[in-house]
């Protein structure tokens, strides 16, 4: 019984590996095929979402197109979490601000004062579940402040290339969005400047932004402390406070990109509705304009998720989309490959 | 006497003309033929300051060189008033500034209570030549808010174009540096960003920066009110509001540069104590760093000031430029041509 019981493990699991295996061949092949035709982003599924997109490239890099722009114009931002990488089951620098603050914990027992800070020290999951910005920006500000910024940038770093997120078992760095990060190359390949635009901590995308999705430090715009300098002739350094600068979220995207890009993007990427203003910013200026928000509709292969959830909620989106001439991109439909 | 006094007058001023047009010549012909010897900054004189910038370039642009950096690691920050254009004998924003309290004084009686509004609208010389980046900045939080980032982009664009320098009766557009904007294409023809850090504001210095410079609004930094997203689904725009967000100078500059830069920089090129800290900060790194200050010694083709000046004081510059080795270029004898 037992014996039998293996062999018939063993040969399910043989045909599951053959599976795999042949899904896995045909995939690549299907990308390999994609490209050698002169498919730019082979890892996107024929549809509405990517003859959208390459429609608009097509349009606006053509001399001879009435939407033509030159390159100083072609300037597409991007959301980070839920639209470059996975957002869910928490924003990833969200745990590492609970292990900082589990690691800080004994030190510091006068956070048990502050609901958030103190939800953490007790593993409150009810009210952990529940957090959203300004919760992660009272994290941020207890446990990402009073070190100088290459300080916080070595221990970011150290904690991103172990930590692994609790479902697929990877580091984060790796469940970037494949189609996502050959979409970014596509358009630099086509003039576009690249750039970031999250809710996220500046100093925390910084640190894998460039190897990640070929975005440097310059183009990321993102949340913020403050900051000051500290003089010294040998080796001045700046050094992270406590008191918040910019939460970079919502109508503050705008306001935020008017300050560090200072023109209007022609192409916003988002996922949620904390993404909303970025579009209508990016989309209601003169000209060629493009709007793209991914929706979550793939519970198989990453999550599925919009009106009702806590992170990455997208309720006006899904709503004002069509009228706003947006496109939602299907993670299921749209997405050849995930990760 | 009088046909008298008039030939000599006549002979003296064609005399002069043709002394001038020689000298302008002889200027010409030299900066052509050290043009065509490969000379990169011809308007610049033979000597120490241009030996040290040639030579710097030269080490972190040679593969082979133990200061040989990559391109993405070439970033070179330049502060603009008094050391991209003349900065006397006021900011040139400071005139705007001036120039929209006059126009606006009559809606508003309630300035007279502010001790810098007042001094413009009663035209109080004195106090007005003791006008500081406090002062700019009160008088800017007065007239640069409750307009649209494109208003005030559209309004200080027209003043740009029209406005007159007091000595020499050119736009000030028209009174840039030609050895300064000859620097920044020679820093960004070797492959450095070149980026404005500067106590002017920040959406002021973008509507001059590319068109006077080759530096795109991206790369700009400067002083910034705060601002707002106003959301409309056909016309959304940024106002501009009346507290201040951002005065880039001093010890701001360094935590600005981390902010939009997010690299520390490997040339500095300053003119006053207000850019100490930016000089500090960018030549205390690893590997070769260059800082370099315009020292104001030239009153016949431009002025001279430095320690007991109002605008541009320069005391720490030139007390500390040796032993921190930084170099100081002297406008009389490094410019060949000042404009």
């Amino acid at each position: 019984m037992e014996v039998l019981f293996e062999s018939e493990s063993v040969m399910k699991a043989f045909r599951n590996v053959a599976t795999l295996s042949m899904t896995a061949c045909a995939a690549m092949l299907a990308a390999c095929q994609a490209t050698q035709a002169g498919d730019p982003l082979p890892s996107w599924n024929a549809g509405a979402s990517k003859s959208a997109i390459v429609d608009f490239v097509n349009r606006v890099t053509d001399e001879s197109s009435p939407d033509y722009r030159p390159a100083d114009d072609r300037v597409a931002v991007f959301d980070n979490d839920g639209t470059l990488w996975a957002e869910r089951p928490f924003y990833f620098q969200l745990a590492y601000a609970l292990d900082r603050v589990r690691a800080m914990a004994p030190e510091h027992p006068e956070w048990r004062s502050q609901d958030a800070l103190r939800a953490v020290m007790e593993d409150d999951q009810a009210a952990m579940a529940g957090f959203g910005l300004p919760q992660l920006m009272e994290i941020v500000a207890a446990t990402h402040s009073g070190m100088t910024t290459d300080e916080f940038h070595a221990a970011a770093r150290e904690w991103q290339e172990s930590a692994l997120h609790p479902r697929f078992n990877r580091r984060y760095t790796e469940l970037t969005y494949v189609p996502m990060v050959e979409l970014l190359q596509y358009l630099r390949d086509n003039g576009f400047q690249t750039w970031i635009v999250s809710g996220g901590g500046i100093e925390f995308l910084r640190v894998f932004a460039e190897e990640a999705y070929g975005i440097p430090p310059q183009q990321v715009v993102g949340s913020s402390t403050q900051a000051e300098y500290r003089s010294d002739p040998s080796a001045p350094v700046i050094v992270k406070r406590p008191e918040l600068g910019s939460v970079d979220d919502k109508a503050v995207k705008p306001v935020n990109i008017n300050l560090h890009i200072g023109r209007r993007p022609i192409l916003a990427f988002g996922n949620s509705d904390g993404d909303f203003e970025m579009l209508e910013y990016t989309t209601t200026g003169d000209g060629a304009r493009l709007g793209l928000i991914l929706h979550h509709d793939d519970a198989e292969r990453e999550y599925a998720y919009d009106r009702e959830s806590h992170i990455g909620r997208l309720v006006r989106g899904l709503d004002e989309a069509e009228e706003r001439g947006w496109i939602l991109v299907s993670m299921e439909r749209d997405f050849r490959t995930v990760f």
